[in-house]
This record gives structure tokens, sequence and C-alpha cells, in this order.
């Protein structure tokens, strides 16, 4: 699978796109505001005499979020300045995601974003006031490699993208100095199960890892000393990798995928074989990588429970959400229908476009069903990270 | 009629699109490329201790000419680089074109791009070369406005775009202290022509006068100093407005749509109300604006003439190419095709999808009638600035 090729939320505006289905990641962006504020806070502070702010958010994607974080981070500058009794400098925006992202349905809403931040413009990009401005562009490509100019940003924030791998692990991998090869057969699966071998969750862990590593050494080069970082993605809390919040979503999917199976619809070997380019790390995992790079220091790390909706759930109220199966089916739709929009495009290729219809509606109703019985939770990662140095 | 919506490309890759249909504009920016790499000669002998370029190319639009200009210059300043004894600066390459422009088809080639230009690149964006890195980002929004960070780009560059007018031309122009309205009902016409009355010529020059202005205060913004532009477009070599070269192609448009309007295919009334958003300037009125913009100063300024295909035509064989028949009309429907890929977008919203194909194959017929008595030109300017102060 050519993950910079397949990595793209569903496109369009129609039902079963990301545009119309992406509350949850809305919703994770909220989550990571205040995590946000504070960075952003004591970046302006240390930096009382910096004219122009260079801001990336890396994996944009394509829909009503796509402006929204870096509507935020705007916001918050505006309103700090008059606290800090400084002008507002010029700010360098970028938005960043994969060349295949539909990055004109984004520039079609720039005119109005440009109005709204900027509601004194006269229309020929003066009269914004005096240094106070604003400027957007796109920067397509993989955030697991060189982006942006040496030295040339201050924040960089990332929600809902970390957890996607550059590629399926390899099945190279080194164990007590010797290579082997992972079992990545992962029979009637599609991610790190219970039942999958150990050299596949070892597979795994290297992949993000590597990635996570390329990641941070990119944006070593790109920051400024004293830089911030925010990234928000799902993770786990546990050690363990096949808990509920790390891998039930691809659990259920594999369930969906397996009855199409057994009625002959699609093919098992098929299954057993594609492995989803996605990992969630442990705090742990983080902390190691981190270290290893060396560039940055962690302000901040907190792991999030959220329902699978993105909705916040206290630590102490563990306890089962009790709904009617009516509630129960309308929910598992509707995750069914935020998931869809992401991984659509990844399954394609292999199982076929004429069987996705089918596909999510089988996921709908087993989401659905377990829904009723559990209140399923991610574990959202949120880590701010300063440049040091 | 709302320029940022309609001034865009044909889009796809289908018979009628700007992709199939843009050698004339690729001709027009191998024929600038002379100046182009004499104005970056001179950028990178004056200043050899620069680590990092910022360049800028206008009006990209969306095709294979998309990263034809950038490609150029990038090789140029590769090849520069060892001559001048220093090394590759870091490059930071912007493409500009209005919102409504089809940037995911000029990103979807970003890659390949970058295998081109770094072909020694491992894939993760590193080991390009010390020093030596290309970054890529795109900004969409009108050029007659600001665009860009304060002094963030030290080249500029713009091909077969300033001739578009940020709008059609205001009724209301002033005249020996005087506002007039200016008479733009051009009967049977939808550009200036011999038959238009004088208050339209000046509501054409004054439209352009005040869109080049803003454009050239932009870039001064925009631009270090000692940084050079070098722009080329349709402009004229004669002070009259209505000469041959200036105002031919949109004549004979004009003729083809008044052949449908006499068969009651389309209504009269919307022809003389239809003003094209077009100017072709004249050097003095270049001159002019530049002189009272004050920024800038002109290191060179020559006006090539070009046959409507885009090829080169010296001065001196100024003579009638000899066509058979066959031969005017392949070529006027080639040249139909070309204007087609352009116009079509701005010309739908006025006479409806329906009429375009019997309208270009009308165009198509009258262009190559033209061509075996004739053989038009078109005059294209090429300035080269530098940012002064």
């Amino acid at each position: 699978m050519e993950v910079m090729r397949v990595l793209h939320m569903n496109k369009g505006n129609g039902e079963t796109s990301y545009a119309k289905n992406s509350t949850v990641q809305s919703n994770i962006i909220s989550l990571g505001r205040r995590v946000i504020d504070e960075a952003l806070k004591k970046l302006m502070m240390r930096n009382s005499e910096i004219s122009s702010i260079g801001i990336a958010d890396l994996g944009c994607s394509s829909g009503p979020n796509s402006l929204l974080s870096i509507s935020n981070i705007v916001d918050t500058i505006h309103n700090l300045c008059p606290d800090l009794d400084r002008p507002v400098p010029e700010l360098r925006l970028s938005l960043n995601d994969l060349p295949s992202n539909d990055f004109n349905y984004i520039f079609a809403s720039l005119p109005e974003f440009y109005d709204r931040i900027n509601n004194n413009k006269d229309g020929l990009g003066f009269g914004r006031g005096e240094g106070e401005s604003c400027f957007v562009s796109a920067v397509p490509g993989s955030f697991y490699g060189r982006l942006f100019p040496r030295r040339s940003l201050h924040f960089v924030h990332s929600s809902s993208s970390l957890h996607w791998l550059s590629q399926v692990p390899c099945r190279e991998v080194e164990k007590e100095d010797r290579a082997i090869t992972a079992d990545l057969d992962n029979m009637g699966k599609i991610y790190i199960s219970k039942t999958s071998p150990k050299s596949a969750h070892k597979a795994y862990a290297l992949q993000f890892q590597t990635d996570f590593l390329v990641f941070l050494r990119s944006r070593s080069e790109e920051m400024v000393p004293g830089g911030r970082m925010v990234l928000s993605f799902l993770g786990r809390s546990s050690l363990d990798p096949t808990t509920e919040e790390s891998c039930y979503q691809w659990e259920l999917l594999a369930q969906a995928l397996m009855s199409m199976a057994k009625e002959g619809i699609i093919e098992e070997e098929k299954i057993d074989a594609f492995n989803a380019p996605y990992y969630a790390a442990s705090s742990e995992e983080l902390k190691m990588v981190i270290e290893k790079e060396g560039s940055f220091s962690i302000d901040r790390l907190e792991i999030s429970p959220v329902d699978w909706e993105g909705r916040s759930i206290s630590e102490e109220s563990y306890d089962l959400v009790v709904r009617s199966k009516p509630e129960a089916l309308a929910s598992g739709r509707r995750v069914a229908n935020t998931i869809r929009a992401v991984v659509e495009p990844m399954l394609e290729p292999t199982f076929g476009e004429n069987v996705m219809d089918e596909l999510f509606e089988r996921y709908a109703k087993i989401v659905g069903e377990y829904f009723y019985v559990s209140s399923p939770r991610y574990a959202i990662v949120i880590v701010s990270l300063v440049r040091t140095g």
C-alpha cells in the first residue's frame, strides 16, 4: 500500500465525505485548545520582539476543520497581544497535508477566512492595521520529512494525524540483534490484536518509532530555538497495545470484513494480508523517541479519554453509558461514518470500491451492538514540546 | 463579472482543457528565459552571502506550464552557483494563482518535481546536499494585493498573467477633473475596438494603471531591496490600443458571437454589455506606472512580436506567412483551442455553457480564414525590474 497515495480523507461534500463526517476530529482539536493557548502564551512572552511568526498546521486535511486550528491560533495571538502590550506580529500560516489531499476545497473558503480575521481589510490586502497581517500558504508533502525552510517556524500544531504511519510496517525487524521476519499475516485482523504474534507488535512499534523520530528531526531543523509544538493524536494509556482503547475500532472493522469473507463477498486472504498504517503509541514510547532525538523538551504530556464520538470523558466516570438500542445503533452509524470518511480510500484498493457500502453498513451495525453493551473510548495523547538550544 | 471566480483556465485533462492547450503560454515562458537568467545572475552576484532565497511565480495556472517557470529558475541557480563559487542556497519556491485555480492538479506532480531537482534525495527529504534544499508552497490569492510576508522575496516571476485585470473597467472615469460615465456598451464588441468610444479606451487604461500600481506596491512590500522581478505578458508596441496586435483576438471572437446573435442563438445585448477583463498595455503606460509607484527601476524592457501560436518572429520578417487553406484552418483551430481554454470560464456565465462548442467552432473557422489572408501577431512585453532602496 502506498500510504502517500491512499491516506487522504473522503473527498467532496457527499454523505460519506470527510467534510460531512469530521465532528470527532473537531472535538479533538477543541480538547487540545487549552494546551495550545498555554504554549502560545509562553511563546509570545519569551519572544516579545519578534515581528513575524511562522506557524504550521500539519495534516490539516480537507473539510470544515482544515482552517479551524489556524483560526483558533490566530484568535489566541490576537487576544494575547493587547495583554502583553505588544503589536500583533505578522503571521505566516502554513497548511500541510499529503499531495493527495483536496487543497482546492480549503482554498475556496480562504477569502472568507481572510474576511473574518481582517474585518477591516479593504479588499486589496492593505489597511489590515500596522504590522497586523496574515499570510496563508499550503505546503503539500509528508511531515515524515522536511517541509519547511530552516528555522522558519515558531509554532507547529498537528491534530489527529500522527497516529498514521508513513507506511505499513516492514516485515524485517531486529530482535536481539538478529533480523527476523515479522509475521504480519494477521489472521482475520487488520491491526494489532490479542491474537496477533509478538513480532507484529514489534514491527508496528518500530515503524512508529522510526516515523516519529524522522518527524522530530525534520521539525528540529525547521523550528527556531524556543519554538513550540503541540501534537494531539490517538494513543494509548497502557503499555499493552491490544487493549480496547488501542485497537478496538480496527477489531470491529475486521469483524465486519470477516463476516463478508464468510459469505464469499471478499477473500479472507486479503484481510489477513491487509495491515492498517496506524499506530496508537503509549506515553513511554513517545518519551523514549523524544529523548533519543534530543532537540525537544516535554513541557506537558497528557492522555485524555474520549468516547468514540470524540467527547471528553472524566477519568472517574469510566462506567458504561446506558443507551437504548436505537440510541446505540444511531451512535454506531455516526462512528461508522466517521471512520469510513477516513479509511475508505485505503481499503478500496484491496477490497474494491463496490463492497464499501455493504462493509460500512455491517460495521455500523456491529459498532451499534457494541455500544449497547460497552462504552468504548479512545485515548488522546496531547504533548506540548519546546525546541531547545 | 466577478473576475476572482471566473478567471481560471479550463480544468482537467480533456480536449478543451488548459492542460492540453497551453503551448502558447509555454512559448512565452521560453521567450522570457534569457531575461530571467540574466536577472538571476545579477541577483546572485550581488547577494553572494544569502543562504536562503525566496522565489515566487505569480499566476502559475494549472497545467504542464505550472512548474515550468520554477523548474527553469531552479536549474539556472543550480548552474550559476559553481560558476560563482558558492554553495546552492536554500530555495523557497512559492506558486501563486487565484483560489479558483486547480492547485490539486499541480500538487499531484510535485513528488516528480522534487525527484527531478533532487535526484540524490533519499525520500525522507534529507541528504539533498549541504544547504541544497528546495521547499515548494502554494499561495492562493490575487496578486493585485499582498500575498507574501514583508521582505520575504528575492525574485518574482510572472508570465502570461498581468494582461488580466482585477475587474472589468469601472464606468466612472475622471476626465479633465470631471467624473464622467464611460460608454462601455461596446456595440457588438467585447474589448476595445476601432469603433469603441474614447471613454471606453480611457476606462480600460485607468483600470490597468490602478491594477498595475497595486501590483507593484504589493511586491514592493514583499521584496527585499535589490530583489528582482521579471514580468512577461501580452502588450502592444504602438500607442494606439486598437491595432491588430492589441485586440484582434477579441475582435474575431466578437465576430463569432455576433454571427450567433444574428441567428438568434444568443442575445446581441449580452455581447454589447460584455467586456473582457483584459488589457494590452504599451511600454509608455508601464513606464509611467513604474515611475509613479517609485520603488522599482527598469533594468530592461523589451517588446517581442510572436505569432498567435506564440512562436517568435524576427522584427524584419513582418510579412505574410503564406499558408495553404488547410494549414490556415488547422492553425485557426489550434488558436481557437488555446483561447477557449483561457476565456471559456469567463464567457460561460454570460452566454451559457451550451453555446460554447458552437461558438469556438465558428471562432476556429473565422481565425482560420483570417490566417489565410493575414499573419496576426501578439506583442509580448518583457520587463525586468529591480527593487531599489
